[in-house]
């Protein structure tokens, strides 16, 4: 457009097709990438023939605040959202789209910055952009598609009696970071960062697939709604016991801070920490990284905790 | 949720989880689907180990009007926008992801009714949603990704001197409908619907690969916009005579009743009807249904009418 870019430049003065030309200059390649940015459509290979794909989509306001995250931070999480749900397949994610809305007033700082941050995690499992599309709109809204390879794809549906059930990564962090944040806290540093930056545990779900993992989910809406809606999938009930989990400092800390709440509900009832949760038979050397913390019975959907029902929140739901 | 459907319920009523359950009632399969919606991902076979991938955002406001089409009419065009960018390619799309964002307040007859039109037109090309993501926003939102196979991906950059410019589909009529919706008319009928409905020439864009098309792109933009990019990607010029163009009568009658304008304008100007253009060398036998109506030139991305540079509006643009 031949426009000199400045750091308060809006995203209408520098146009559709100029954002799209800078944000494409940051993007990398590999090898799976025959096609990138810039067609129609890109091309994309795959290992064995197939692709696992997932979709997550981020609004301003209900998934992300401009005011509480950067947009670094946003589009870490936008990437990390999606690259958990490739991984809660127990696949690698190789190549993703991005579909941006936005006002035309949002500096086009913001929109540089966030897809930087976002190519820069997908980076780190070797995955990359390679298309996406631009609108205007009154919020903004991140709309991410990702694919990979999965040799043995791990669905929720797989638990049998028995078997044993086990987390890997962290729970309970980013809940606590959100509740001190809606407090008007900028601490724990730990917990608002983890819900800032999400660290998703990207070489579990691949390890727990080789391991013989027989049905596994990641942790976005919450410890117990994600495990419920694996064990429906199962036809299975879970029970867990609350001594095995590992509670976070900060969450101990910020649950005190806030009153003396419960920490574990941090942990049972908190989500976008990226978790994953996974069953295995019970024989099964686990991976690095994996805590056991219940087992598979008969059941129809049913989590327990000690044996009883869970009562704390079951986790987020949109248009609640 | 065990809640009796009436034509009234909002998405709010019936939850993100019941809503998606009752969009995935909706959707077909096929053998490329090895594992459809409701898990963390869905994998999907590919006929030559590759695939082609592109994503569109729909934006209440500004790609539609929910009062000036229906909810069935706003599935259909997402669905259209982005099996034409496939079909740009050369290639058939085998499946889609959809991520949907809506006011609380929006009838659940709407998100079912707008995704089965949307499934219906996948159908067409035997395609299906194979997963999606959902949540509130302030305005509708509708993100698509399309998959799809082409044996030899034909991109925009491959115009060779000497080529010929052929176009197939139709050309101008969403344009001349959006023009008659706009001045609060609801005729010419065939426009009207064309805008609500687009119709691509899903066969040409393969029989165009098949035939040896050296560049191909979809007129999503508008016709002189679109070979634009064609043109500056493969660092050509190109020429089209005007009086090769089909100028469709719903088109001239709504020129004429708007006064006089020029019904070249809409042709020319006008995209959303994801009419393909593409360029093949001189010697070949077009498929049917192609239409030549210019030639490739030495250039930097010029395109010129009948010898001149393009006096009308270059096509729609985001933020302007």
């Amino acid at each position: 457009m031949g426009k000199v870019s400045s750091a308060d430049q809006t995203i209408a003065a520098v146009g559709e097709f100029g954002l799209i030309d800078r944000v494409t200059e940051q993007i990398g390649s590999s090898e799976y990438v025959l096609l990138g940015p810039g067609d129609d459509a890109a091309h994309v290979a795959t290992a064995d023939g197939t692709f696992v794909v997932s979709t997550d989509i981020l609004v301003e306001g209900r998934h992300f605040r401009r005011d509480w995250s950067s947009a670094a931070d946003v589009g870490h999480k936008a990437a990390a959202a999606n690259l958990s749900d490739i991984n809660a397949m127990g696949g690698v994610a190789t190549a993703l789209t991005m579909a941006f809305a936005a006002p035309a007033d949002l500096p086009e700082q913001w929109a540089l910055e966030m897809v930087a941050a976002f190519e820069a995690e997908c980076a780190t499992v070797g995955a990359h952009l390679v298309g996406g599309d631009v609108s205007s709109a009154d919020q903004v809204v991140i709309s991410v598609t990702a694919f990979g390879d999965a040799e043995r794809p791990v669905t929720r549906a797989g638990a049998q009696l028995g078997d044993v059930v086990a987390y890997a990564g962290t729970l309970g962090l980013s809940a606590a970071g959100y509740a001190a944040l809606s407090r008007g806290f900028r601490s724990p540093k730990v917990a608002v960062d983890a819900h800032r930056r999400p660290v998703p545990p990207y070489a579990a779900g691949p390890a727990a697939a080789a391991a013989g993992a027989t049905a596994m989910i990641d942790v976005s809406d919450g410890f117990v709604a994600d495990l419920g809606h694996l064990a429906r999938a199962s036809k299975v009930a879970v029970d867990v016991r609350s001594e095995a989990f590992v509670l976070p400092e900060a969450v101990e800390t910020l649950a005190s801070a806030l009153g003396g709440l419960d920490p574990l509900s941090f942990v049972l009832g908190g989500g976008e920490d990226f978790a994953l949760v996974a069953t295995f038979p019970s024989a099964s050397s686990l991976p690095e990284g994996w805590t056991v913390v219940g087992e598979v019975r008969e059941g129809a959907g049913e989590v327990t905790v000690d044996g009883e029902p869970y009562a704390g929140t079951p986790g987020h739901r949109h248009f609640a």
